[in-house]
């Protein structure tokens, strides 16, 4: 594997940045006196009238049609940490171009200060009658789990955090196809995940759900392998412990991944050697999604990786949520959905992997391109359960 | 005068709004690789940490340059009264239409469910790392007071509530006008304010700003004249006794419009009668801004009016807030003023008033028409102090 240039113009970047990604845009242009009569006042109240009596007409005639809140705090954006709601503003307009581009779901960034779980719930319920679904972004560990979990419970519209269920979809998918090119079945698989953040609990959940057995997954933390009533677990380290890795094994990463047949990495950068990589299974899979380093160098793999996967354009096997959000949400409003299931995440993964024909499928072809936009209606027709 | 006829054709006004009446649009089309590279990961990390490092970068390089929140609680919607943030969402979003179709500016409606001050204000504080500015629209007096001058001394980013200040200033615009027809000095008519709500307040306000005499100018409530040491007075209408009144004139509405040269409703319908108004001095202005009902019957007028002006499109002289909010925005934002003073408002006014040329004023045009695209620069030039 060679790699290609991935040297970005920070020139062009600042260029394409200046003034914001993202407009407004009018849906009825306003050029006479009539006009303004039937958009605005007197005409719009009839419109507030009928809402007033119906609140779900909200859902026909506003943009709380089809309009997501790409919502974030700024408190774990991209690699970068805690740098604030300003500076994680263009990611979440760059988020907000993919859901219109590709699915042409209407996104508006939503970057709020705020410190506390509460609070960041408290603003969400605000802006709740504004918006038809809300993506969670780069909301920092453990703190994301509480606050999804609380809006899932209290809102009336769908609440997606991206960084947990959008990684987690993808992974399923990328995995359903490596186990084809190893012939293996998901249920016998030995998997090891590495990093219990967002993307490591929900990748987590998700593979057991997917069929994954609970004694064959552990999850590692900095520490090693997270097992029951190892000292100092935080709640969702606990939780952890709980439904995976049955066999309680404990030690480091190293020792747990040993004839392991999956590593997937949601962690750090440069954990792995080839000489560590040689201790997992014949025909191994692993998956790398530190950016924009993997947790291993992947132009220099030992002969028993069958199939590599990274979060980077550079390399085969992106493993990019672009893939999932906005066909999800595309799927959730033509649907209106309003809370958001297992099922449908697994229906994703299948589908997205289906976008791989088994003539197409080959170790260094496992997943669609970011920007196939076929993916977003299969993925939306697999969600809306069409 | 004629009325013309302003049937809504109702059906239309739906099929108009449905899905929305806005949408975003994406600056920047991404459709390879490479673009995404630049919009989205890992190019736009370089921009995270330039704002990182500097917040008011985003104002560069976001929307934050060049969006505003049309931001409601839904508790004062035109004539609909506390209908909630959902019913109250088709209003923000045809202001949004405005904001950009005649001023280029982008806006988002923001319909928050909250009910105290402080709820509010706090969701507001919020949201400001998102917005270059709040444009507050239909929140209920005297709370409207309140929020406005705390979000004004807490965020950094301009903040208008519209019903107060959008109405003072085009009132003002007209009565510039209406005064060069009767040929009187603002500094020499009485006035009388019918409305102590957000609008009557700040027209008030406005209109001792631009030198009407404290002694001249009387509001009048439910209850007729406020004077000071009234009885139950509330402190929005113990601080207008103060400002207002000067000759403590008590009494009902009547007895203090008799003689007075300028009557300006901004209360409810058909509060005085032909008769009544014939109690004014001769070349008198009347306003009346009650919608869709006048304080007056336009159809009905005695003698000694020489200029009246209404809230409606089908009569002459429509009093209609569109002529100052999207230019007074683009002016705020253009100039990067982040506090509005009573010196832009007057200077907007002033500019609205001479969008009609001395050829061109009589009675039946004294202010240019809504959708007037010229009204918007010179706004914004006003604001902007080019």
């Amino acid at each position: 594997m060679t790699q290609k240039s991935s040297k970005i113009d920070v020139d062009k970047v600042f260029e394409i940045h200046r003034g914001g990604k993202i407009s407004t845009k009018v849906n009825y242009k306003v050029e006479t006196d009539q006009d303004l009569a039937l958009v605005y006042t007197p005409g719009v109240a009839k419109v507030c009238e009928a809402i007033a009596r119906d609140p779900q007409m909200a859902k026909e005639y506003t943009i709380k049609s089809n309009t997501v809140a790409v919502f974030s705090d700024g408190s774990a954006v991209l690699g970068l940490g805690d740098i604030g709601p300003e500076a994680a503003l263009p990611v979440m307009e760059g988020k907000a171009m993919l859901f219109k581009d590709l699915a042409g779901v209407n996104a508006f960034p939503i970057c709020v200060r705020a410190k506390t779980v509460d609070e960041i719930v408290a603003i969400a319920k605000a802006l709740e009658p504004t918006f038809a679904g809300f993506n969670l972004e780069d909301i920092s560990a453990p703190r994301c789990f509480e606050i999804e979990q609380r809006l899932q419970n209290e809102l009336h519209v769908p609440v997606i955090h991206d960084d947990q269920h959008g990684t987690a979809v993808v992974v399923l998918a990328g995995l359903y196809n490596s186990l084809k090119i190893t012939k293996q079945k998901i249920s016998e698989i030995k998997v090891v995940v590495s990093g219990s953040g967002a993307a490591g609990v929900a990748t987590t959940k998700l593979l057991l759900k997917a069929g994954v057995e609970a004694k064959n997954i552990v999850v590692c933390d900095r520490n090693g392998a997270i097992y029951e009533n190892r000292k100092n677990l935080n709640s969702i380290k606990i939780e952890l412990a709980k439904i995976t890795n049955q066999n309680h094994q404990k030690g480091s990463l190293l020792e747990v991944l040993t004839d392991s047949n999956v590593f997937i990495g949601l962690s750090g950068p440069n954990l792995l050697s080839k000489k560590d990589l040689e201790k997992m299974s014949k025909n191994a899979i692993i998956f790398g999604l530190s950016n924009p380093m993997p947790e291993f160098d992947p132009q220099d793999l030992p002969n028993n990786i069958s199939v590599m996967a990274t979060g980077r354009s550079d390399y085969p096997n992106q493993i990019n949520n672009v893939l999932v959000f906005p066909g999800f949400f595309k799927g959730l409003f033509r649907a209106k959905i309003t809370k958001v299931t297992d099922e449908m995440k697994l229906k994703a993964a299948m589908a997205i992997s289906q976008m791989i024909s088994n003539q197409d499928l080959t170790a260094t072809n496992i997943l669609p391109k970011a920007l196939d936009r076929k993916v977003v209606d299969a993925v939306a027709k697999a969600v809306a359960g069409e």
